[in-house]
């Protein structure tokens, strides 16, 4: 219903413009650019701003609001033996690897995907090149084959490339050193070759407090927030499990060299999701709602037969079938591919890539990415992992405290097994402070050993026991009688598993505007975003034919009418023709335009114009706004608006 | 119409009972508990959450949406050159003592104010305590009074005590190393002397990048992002002025000794605003609309005067006196009078008081901070500041790039001068490469100067200028004729002031929560947050009799058609009686609450409480509902909605 129709351009997607859209309408730019800027760090304009904060109410309203997630705010700010016990400090690390003369810094796993995509592609080129050639006489092709820098490779080259690339995700420091060496992989920007991958940790450091004595670090992801508050949060959700806490927040990595835009940074802004699931039972409640929801899935083992085609398969079917470990992992997939594509990302372009084994971080035991193609390839933009039992158990050992689950049993457990019982007075009188170390030993025997003594109490009257240290001991029957006993147990305890979706929101951000940026075929210079009306930075734009002063009680009307419907709109009554102003807002994604002209002032009406198809209607102003408010929120679209009001001819808006 | 009538309790305010609702109910505690905690840090559960998000979107609203402000998100990490161009390196800075012992570290200047409070506390204690005992015989009296450990002042020792209270942020470091002197002021923790006062930075410093060539620090405030994109925002604003641009988010400081709760943190969420206004015309449009608006004012000739009291003004009488310096710096102050009060705020305990003149940061011409009163004292929770052009003329001259407003003239300045005109040809061939020294000497001549010349040069037909290093060259009027010009100037180029208002959102969070605290004479053990609807966490608590499947239908209805309408709920189905769970919700400040009960599930019949007053209305279920959301929308009131609906007589619910 929500959907308009989006007439994307036969052109095919133009990078430079693309750039110089958002750089020009401020989407985002280089933060401290007037410094010279810092790679990886950027600021949001007004739209990109709006768009990010629309994407975040957006996310609200899916994940905590419908899943009544509790939701919470931690600091960024660590103090370090937190990454400690979390395992960041050890292991939260990318490989880098230094020109050997110029001493720059390359990551290494880019560096390898770089190079080789680069032959692959100068392959193909001469391949094609040659193919094309195929008629023409054997001298001219040599010729031109021989004016491109391109190189052929050999067919095996070309089959291992592609292999090593598959599954480039999967290799350790120094496997990746071996392919440098192996692959003479060098500086492109030198021709240098590079020194053996190190370990570079991406967290940044700080110290809190006037005296330099607490080292700090600032977080690289939310998660650990969550888990360090799990007593508290259990405990306001009155002791149940599952439950699950949400946080949206800033996070930092310390990157080695960014390069690829908003998709790779050094501070962005994550909402995660940490749900905390008995491990007996992860099944969830509202699996029944995703299960026919179809998926494109590139599980591990493909991956690492070097492929990396996906295949189509509903969520359910993937639960059953075991290729998703269970069905909160599957339900949480199927709900962020519900998100991703409610906001505007196109579903054809969206994959879901399991982790193969050395990828994995080092506190998951399966992990889903969503995976969506842009210019830059296929980008991990939501993780969505099964964290296990690590995180809880990690912080309760280290700090002692209990970071269970206490739940009452329906039914008690109820057991019965031998035990020894002692007369203390007898032991303590005959054995003094060995007495302490008898009942250790006992405390440590098995139920065939307590039956073997049982049996020699009730025939000899007595039994020998050895002490750690070697002793052999005697022991009577006045000292010590082996039971049957019955236990019950009521309570049990248990450390919960977490299922943790975290969004990189900047990532999704970025490739949002590309899968949404298109050309008109009459005006190729200018852009048009295509955002859906519910992300969209500003819902309507207020068009009076000039600034003159005549107009402004109606935008007042208008605006205010409009805010009070909850959405948010901005006038343009800048001194451009009507046409420039839309085209400009076509630039932003503004997805409607109304226009007040001097028949608004006569006779009430307005006209209404829809973004991607440029149509124009007609109405009184309240009808319009009335058939607005429908449009904005997604309760009726573009082809019944045309229905509710007539076309419009266009004569009345020239100016 | 939206207000509710709060029923405070007759109590006093009870801090320690406060604090324990907030622990208990996960509004906020300290970060990194179960590590053992880091002073200044705090997380957010999920009740604080919600009120912080509620209390941004209404800011969101009350001043970017209201004032088409343009929002942005720039980045918390700074490189150093940023900071050092601002002066924050060299000035952002507190001065700290140390205890000659144990090197402790504390603020100075709030050591000094807890010791003198402190003993002027204990001074007030014996002089009450003497004048209750006035009439018992002098022996018991003084046994009594020996009891105390507090100490009687000398009466000149109060009023200078007082004094130095009320302007002691007006003290630079070595004034206050003199106050510890002259009145032995100690670390009231040892009772060890202090050393002298000594500046300690305090921001937060990490490096970008993986060599450690890049230091850079966390911001300590989000303006500076603003400033440095102020050429894009002037231009997203079609190069017009005034204009505002917005920004919430994340602030670091590292705090000497934070010891005040969510009041002083070393991590906490601002909302700025800068407003770029023309330096001659610091008008506001809408000032009218605020111009009746009373405020209670203490400016900085009160305060310097020793006195702390305040003196109710209209903001129009305030700027027309010029108490405050402007109309755009007064409709700030009373924009945010407004909102303060609009959310929670005791309008009788808010005060805004003018920085000193030593004060005021190194930035600005006149400051004004919203200062609220809570158990602490008065707290800045807003600043209000003139930056005057500062910002953008520092940044400006460090990149060079231009940060000014070029604006079009409706009428261009025309003006007339005398100007030397040279021939070019005849100068270089007469003086060689002194013919730029020449010209250079005359660009600096002034107009009376510049006639003198064109006396000589008419009468005698040449003249003499004496070079920078003191040569008299001959000038005749073949190389120079002295000709009075017309100038026209169409363009007027500017560098803007900054209005900036600065949300502490923390600050605010906190002692709207003290405000709005209470306890209930029948049981003042369970504490009520009687939050505004506006700001309340939850809004609707929706309470089944019993967590018995037969009411599910119903949960689901009202929480989905309540939802529709953009209300956030929560489902309260525990096991514990109906009473026990409204006073858990009175504690979250949850305003309403709807029971579902047999009744219901027969009748459609639905119960609404209110939670100040704790009255009860019954209703169908659709009717409650609609009631319900102009309640929570303000639309109606409790007094309003008690015409609407039947009591309820409360034998139903009971369980």
């Amino acid at each position: 219903m929500a959907n308009i129709p989006v007439k994307k351009s036969a052109h095919p997607f133009d990078k430079t413009r693309f750039e110089a859209l958002l750089n020009r309408r401020f989407f985002y730019a280089p933060a401290f650019e007037i410094y010279g800027g810092v790679a990886g760090l950027y600021d949001y304009g007004p739209p990109g701003s709006s768009l990010q904060a629309n994407i975040i109410a957006e996310w609200r309203k899916h994940f905590i609001v419908e899943d009544h997630m509790l939701e919470i705010d931690s600091t960024i700010m660590t103090p370090a033996p937190v990454f400690e016990t979390s395992g960041h400090v050890a292991r939260f690390a990318d490989w880098m690897v230094k020109d050997t003369k110029t001493g720059d810094v390359l990551r290494a796993d880019h560096l390898v995907k770089g190079v080789l995509e680069a032959r692959l592609a100068g392959d193909r080129e001469v391949r094609g090149l040659v193919a094309q050639l195929q008629k023409e006489d054997e001298k001219k092709k040599k010729k031109k084959v021989a004016k491109t820098t391109a190189v052929q490779l050999p067919d095996d080259a070309v089959d291992e490339y592609e292999a090593i690339l598959a599954q480039l995700d999967n290799y350790s420091g120094p496997e990746l050193g071996d392919l440098c060496r192996k692959h003479d992989i060098r500086n492109p920007d030198t021709d240098n070759q590079v020194s053996e991958p190190q370990q570079f940790n991406l967290m940044f450091t700080s110290s809190i407090g006037p005296t330099g004595q607490h080292p700090g670090y600032l977080r690289p992801e939310t998660a650990q927030g969550h888990f360090l508050n799990f007593s508290r949060l259990l405990e306001f959700n009155n002791g149940r499990v599952p439950f699950a806490s949400a946080q949206i927040g800033r996070s930092f990595r310390n990157e080695i060299s960014p390069r690829a835009g908003l998709l790779r940074v050094r501070e962005f802004t994550m909402a995660e999701i940490e749900h905390y699931v008995d491990p007996e039972d992860k099944r969830h409640e509202r699996f029944d709602e995703v299960r026919d929801v179809v998926l494109d899935l590139l599980d591990r083992d493909v991956q690492t037969s070097g492929s990396t085609k996906t295949r189509k398969i509903s969520v359910g079917e993937a639960v059953t079938s075991g290729v998703i470990a269970n069905q909160t992992l599957g339900y949480f997939v199927a709900r962020i591919y519900q998100f991703l594509v409610k906001i505007g990302i196109d579903p054809s372009r969206l994959r879901f890539r399991q982790h193969m084994s050395n990828e994995m971080a080092h506190y998951a035991t399966d992990c889903w990415d969503a995976e969506i193609q842009n210019s830059y390839g296929w980008t991990e933009c939501v993780g969505c992992a099964d964290r296990a039992a690590y995180d809880l158990t990690v912080h309760s050992n280290k700090t002692g405290h209990p970071l269970v689950v206490r739940q009452a049993l329906k039914e008690p457990i109820v057991t019965e097994r031998l035990v020894a019982e002692f007369n203390k007075k007898v032991l303590g009188k005959t054995f003094g402070k060995d007495a302490g170390v008898i009942q250790n030993v006992f405390a440590e025997l098995d139920e065939s050993r307590l039956l073997e003594i049982q049996i020699e109490l009730a025939n000899g009257g007595s039994t020998i026991v050895t002490t750690p240290d070697g002793r052999d001991l005697t022991l009577t029957r006045e000292a010590i009688t082996i039971e049957r006993k019955t236990f019950k147990q009521s309570i049990r305890e248990f450390t919960p598993n977490v299922i943790e979706p975290s969004f990189g929101l900047g990532r999704i951000l970025y490739v949002l505007l590309e899968h949404n940026f298109w050309a008109r075929e009459q005006d190729i210079e200018r852009g048009v975003l295509s955002l859906p009306p519910l992300v969209a930075p500003t819902k309507v734009l207020i068009v009076p034919l000039s600034a003159k002063e005549e107009f402004d009680p109606l935008i007042q009307e208008v605006s205010s009418k409009l805010r009070k419907a909850g959405i948010f709109s901005r006038v343009d009554d800048s001194n451009t023709s009507i046409g420039k102003r839309y085209a400009r807002n076509d630039e932003l994604g503004t997805p409607f335009g109304v226009t007040l002209d001097f028949a608004s002032v006569q006779n009430r009406t307005m006209t209404l114009r829809e973004r991607d198809t440029t149509g124009q209607l007609i109405g009184d102003i309240d009808q319009v706004i009335s058939v607005l408010i429908d449009l904005v929120n997604g309760t009726t679209d573009w082809a019944d608006a045309c229905k509710l009001l007539p076309a419009y001819d266009g004569i009345q808006a020239v100016d």
